[in-house]
């Protein structure tokens, strides 16, 4: 499906096909009432965003089931092309044993060192993708 | 300076150095009470980041002078190390002509096509930036 402003919509298989295949993402959050973005390593599990943390902002807003986006993309900068997937969904601190065996077992790690002991799942309430279909020409 | 989650703090200089150095980033909006992150090519002009955009959420933020979070970061996966650099700052459309034409006339130019008539100035009130110093060790 062609959009008006240069952008194909993605279907929800190519979406979760994109989110199976990359580790790297972003989640939006809110920090003292300011918005803030950060990059996280992440697996996609069972229709949810599933990454480690340590005691901070992403793990409050686990801890409220606040609403947030997580987005992964990738860029051709030469050829000017590119995609992004956007999910958006209640942040969850995941607090089930067998289900923090299964994770811990996964090959889901964190690139940052230091303490990031806690889970949080954010469930695909809404799953959207977007992808480049014309490179802008210039002006 | 070194925090104490496996992440070290870049300076202001280091931000706006890496700022400067790069055209994809990606920003936070809200749109319909929902939060959102969108990849956005931009350039980082006199403190500020600017980017073009069409009628919508984006530009609906900048009207309205909200506060929007915007971010940039790099990353190696063979070698698990990475930076990000975050920019929280009130979003406004750019309507004075004299910088309305020294942008025009700048090398800043969406990658999608489509009508993305308007420029969207985020002034970074607050910059910061982290970098992963030790890999994740597993588990």
């Amino acid at each position: 499906m062609l959009i008006d402003d240069g952008l194909e919509i993605l279907t929800e298989a190519q979406c979760e096909a994109l989110l199976s295949s990359r580790t790297l993402g972003r989640i939006g959050v809110t920090i003292g009432g300011l918005p803030a973005i950060f990059p996280v390593n992440y697996a996609y599990v069972d229709g949810s965003v599933v990454f480690r943390t340590g005691p901070g902002a992403k793990l409050r807003a686990a801890s409220r089931g606040i609403v947030v986006a997580f987005e992964i993309d990738g860029y051709d900068a030469t050829l000017q092309a590119g995609w992004s997937v956007l999910v958006i969904g209640r942040a969850a601190e995941v607090t089930d044993e067998l289900e923090l065996a299964r994770l811990a077992a996964s090959t889901l790690s964190p690139w940052a060192g230091g303490s990031r002991e806690y889970y949080v799942r954010v469930e695909a309430e809404v799953v959207s993708g977007r992808r480049i279909v014309s490179a802008g020409v210039g002006a």
